[in-house]
């Protein structure tokens, strides 16, 4: 075991339902702005990209919940996540004080992918993460500045690629953990994972790997929780320190939510 | 005099119309690759907006050439500037080898603006400069990276606003200028100021304050170049080392376009 103790991150994902709300969005911000220490934020699309397809009239197309993402879209959604939604997020950041820098995973070469193999679906412009480099953000945060990642990847051949939020923050995440103490947070609709979804008192303080396993066997856990704390598990077991589900209103209480550990 | 040597540093500025031509604008970077030592490449917007903001159903109005940004158009030039093109450069940037990072006003604090005051024209979300943060540049340059910076500021209260490529460029170039030796650079189409707009051979080399007056009183330098050299030996006056301006094409030549100086 190495005893010098690492800097402390946090990575913090936040979904595309919150980005485009206006009152949550600043709400979500304040929170975030009182996260203490080095941070990075990153953030979904959402359906603003829909909105503003349908209004240049280029058709969206979705196979099991999945955004397909042809030449047109591909064209609205950097246009959407890496302009519009992320220079609205740093925008409002810098004007509560936080020096933030929106930035794509094409930015400094950040996080570079391909474009996903067709198999039984052509999902298109869609990024399979290959790296992340994050030897970039250190200095960043060291001058205090604070990364927003829009969810875009770039193949390293001049085309930009749609990648999943989620994907992106834990893979940064892990990226970080070489050098850095991290915390991995995923703010959603939710207290966190609980017992009883409509009694926020019945939030599960810590789950671990054998603890998940008898939540799903009891039925507890269900559905889209699964994956998610499937994959909060294996960004734990990849170096990260641990994995927060919570509410984006309680992002600065570290009292809440329920830890992957 | 400070005898001590300051780094260089280009700030070069290329204008929409190479922007939204794909084969222009990969010579244009293929140029740009070339260039040594530390540079910052600043971008326009062009007509591009003009498109998507019609697809959009978003009316486009100009007054004297400027155009009107309303609501509507600064949620198109947000996208269109700081997503669509800024994206599209820094991924082929990435794709030829050069480390950018595409980034506006707004990120890092580089650039703060205000809404330019209603007078005998409302241009609406238009910024015009109070100030600008070069210490962020530094620690990228000293990286390796590549700022290439879109024509957008903000104006400290959580809004982005539209800004002249031109004025930034040249914003840019003097605040380097303290800790820099800074050469700006305009690429258009031309191959510099000529005594004959036909003829590349009649390139004027240098241009200092006394010829640019002689020049204007013998009429060969006209219109739209008057304004433009005159900015550019109030740059000149502000620090800036001196001013190029060049074709596109010529860019990693040194030899080729007008100083100012």
């Amino acid at each position: 075991m190495n005893s010098v103790k690492k800097a402390e991150v946090q990575v913090i994902k936040v979904g595309g339902k919150i980005v485009e709300d206006p009152t949550a969005l600043m709400h979500l911000l304040d929170q975030f702005k009182k996260v203490p220490g080095y941070k990075v934020l990153v953030h979904g699309g959402g359906r603003s990209a829909t909105k503003i397809a349908a209004q240049m009239g280029v058709e969206t197309k979705m196979v099991d919940g999945r955004r397909v993402t042809d030449e047109s879209m591909l064209q609205v959604v950097t246009m959407v996540y890496g302009g519009l939604v992320n220079k609205s997020i740093v925008s409002k950041l810098q004007s509560v004080g936080v020096n933030a820098i929106g930035i794509t995973g094409a930015d400094m070469n950040l996080v570079q992918a391909h474009k996903r193999p067709v198999q039984e679906v052509d999902y298109g412009f869609v990024g399979d993460i290959d790296k992340v480099d994050v030897t970039v953000l250190s200095p960043l945060l060291l001058q205090g500045v604070v990364p927003v990642i829009a969810p875009l990847t770039h193949d390293g051949h001049g085309s930009m690629l749609n990648t999943n939020a989620d994907t992106i923050a834990a893979e940064v995440a892990k990226a970080l953990a070489a050098d850095y103490q991290v915390q991995l947070v995923y703010c959603f609709e939710l207290s966190g994972v609980m017992r009883d979804p409509e009694d926020a008192a019945t939030v599960i303080p810590i789950i671990n790997k054998e603890s998940f396993e008898q939540l799903v066997t009891d039925e507890i856990v269900v559905g889209g929780m699964i994956p998610k704390i499937q994959n909060a598990l294996q960004a734990v077991e990849a170096g990260v320190d641990k994995v927060r589900i919570t509410k984006a209103g309680d992002l600065a209480d570290p009292q809440k939510g329920t830890y992957v550990v």
